[in-house]
């Protein structure tokens, strides 16, 4: 029986998690859930699975929550409920499925107390890579992936050697605008660009797969999870979105993983350590689905892909700056302060101009202030430049 | 140092095996080498390589190639020199690259001295499966499956517990008939029928691709070298010849196996028992493919592959029955005695019609005579039926 706490159980990742709990409950207890302020949904599934650990965005969500509950839990708020949930000692595994840099946190507390962090948010590998890998090796935490293309290359490097490994291969839908001319790329509405043409996923993660920035920020999860040197790391546009990723061995062979895209897949393979459940998901038939096709990915229509591999090279925190100003960015572009084609423009600006102006030490607070200071800048950046 | 008989080794899959054993001579010694009547091409490799044991067809042949040689050397002839180069105790490990029923002697020998047997020749797993089988589990020899489809299901499944899969897929190019209508079928030519449009091969495999009774074989090859049921066997047609093979999970998700197709991936693979080595194949760029099609094979336009499906279920040497058919149907075929559309009813009607009419040991000289009084029996079929 694993006992697991579910970070953003009310976002895509966290409901999928709950409903692989739901057909396996003699596999998974859930002690703890958070949820940033969907109450109703919230406080829906604390009852269901009789949750004893909540933890909302602030105190009077907290107050809130804790009245309107039929059973009696303990419920936390903010970054400490966070912490607090990430560390309880009776939980072994965390699901991290908060998007945005507050993923950080949980993940960080939980790999300080040598727990399993199957890791869904991005921004935590993005931004903190060298300092998670460190932690874990310290305290004997892991990090799983959950994200479905490194999940996918997670299940396809376990089976072979290292040293058998020529190239990994991420592969990208292409996102809405794959075929669009880069001319009309100025017209892009947020209405259209939030919607994904084979995933269902949040907001800012469907403007980065339009932008490709998420195939960016991937790249170099991969780089982190994996150690594996960035030139061979490559990136295939597959727009079925069938195959999620590829190793290629020094034999001249490739081993692929295939699933419909449907992220129980990748989370039931993590939180069952790696053993496989059957799952309700969409049965996958290649002969229905006839054709899977491959192209290079365009780095010069989509400059967010060059920009990560530029910052991995760079390092010192450049994908942190990329991925801090993404968030900025990202936002000024829903709230229609710049447009679509002004995004890789903005990243870069603030790549370029950003000073690192205090002794940042590998340390959460650090982290998250350099976080924040970046996020400042390129909102200055915007203002100005809008 | 590994070392090798190649049997068959003026053929295909032999010449490539040599390709490999050149470029890694730290790796590999090659003891024996057999020919049936290439005498030229024998004598030169066996030259190259220094190879201390040679098989020929006949006394004569032997004859000739020994006083041939630029250097000393034993040469054996016949099944029994085939014989005795499978039991050499200094041989580690027999690559079986003969096709036909021949190849079935080495592969039994070796296996009864404990030896791992590499092998390519389909006729012993669809003939004497369960024999072989048997004789491994006995003596602790080993199987290595060199066909491209097996050798990628075999990797494959090496990779997953067998509960965790669901299905085994074996993927077929189709052939070079598949999109013809069959009422065409009665003009195929023996000339355009050889021209396989991926694989370069025999002229009796390439025959046996043409009318899909190749893939029938092999779904009993992979029932036997698997033990896995006939009902979660299926075949694909995937033209391109990319991927060979899938395996699908129980959580929805499938691994695959991709490479161009050159053999000398699965010989590699068998050869240095599942360590992968840098091979000369032509680099594979999923890209520059760009399409990858899946589509439901045709069994009604395809008889034969019905009738494996059939032979595995009837049991009781049908498979036996039905490769033996083949090969004389096949080369009435090449001969011109019937027409393409012909080949599998002269199939069916030698599974319907042949009686064993004697008490079968199942040992190697009952599997021989029982295979040539099949071939008897559809000789006779062919004559009164053409």
């Amino acid at each position: 029986m694993k006992k697991l706490a579910v970070f953003g159980a009310t976002g895509s990742i966290g409901r999928a998690a709950l409903e692989i709990v739901k057909s396996y409950p003699e596999r998974f207890q859930v002690l703890g859930i958070s949820a940033k302020t969907n109450l109703n949904l919230l406080k829906n599934l604390a009852q269901k699975f009789k949750v004893p650990y909540l933890v909302v965005e602030n105190e009077e969500l907290a107050k809130k929550l804790k009245a309107s509950l039929n059973y009696s839990a303990e419920v936390l708020w903010g970054d400490r409920g966070l912490k607090e949930l990430s560390i309880l000692p009776e939980i072994d595994l965390l699901l991290i499925g908060i998007s945005g840099i507050k993923g950080l946190i949980p993940t960080y507390y939980g790999l300080k107390k040598g727990k399993i962090v199957a890791l869904a948010n991005k921004e935590s590998l993005v931004c903190a890579g060298g300092l998670l890998k460190k932690i874990a090796k310290q305290t004997g935490g892991k990090i799983i992936p959950v994200d479905s293309e490194h999940s996918s290359l997670f299940q396809l490097l376990n089976k072979e050697p290292f040293s058998n490994i020529e190239k990994i291969f991420l592969t990208a839908s292409g996102g809405p605008f794959y075929k669009k001319p880069i001319r009309e790329f100025v017209n892009i509405t947020p209405e259209v660009a939030i919607k994904h043409p084979t995933w269902k996923m949040g907001v800012k993660i469907s403007i980065d797969s339009a932008t490709l920035m998420n195939k960016g920020f991937e790249v170099i999860e991969a780089q982190v999870l994996f150690d594996f040197p960035l030139e061979k790391i490559e990136i295939l546009i597959h727009p079925q979105s069938i195959v999620h990723a590829l190793v290629k061995l020094i034999d001249g062979s490739y081993l692929a993983h295939l699933s419909w895209p449907d992220m129980k897949i990748p989370i039931a393979y993590a939180l069952t350590l790696f053993e496989r459940i059957k799952l309700p998901v969409k049965e996958l038939n290649l002969e229905e689905i006839g054709t899977l096709t491959f192209e290079k990915p365009d780095f010069q229509k989509f400059p967010c892909l060059r920009l990560a591999y530029e910052a991995v090279r760079e390092g010192n925190f450049a994908p942190l700056i990329l991925e801090a100003a993404d968030e900025v960015v990202v936002s000024a572009f829903l709230e229609r302060k710049i447009t679509f084609d002004k995004i890789p423009y903005f990243l870069e600006k603030t790549l370029k101009e950003f000073k690192i102006n205090f002794q940042v030490k590998e340390e959460l607070e650090d982290i998250l202030f350099l976080h924040q200071e970046v996020c400042q800048f390129t909102k200055n950046l915007v203002e100005k430049g809008s």
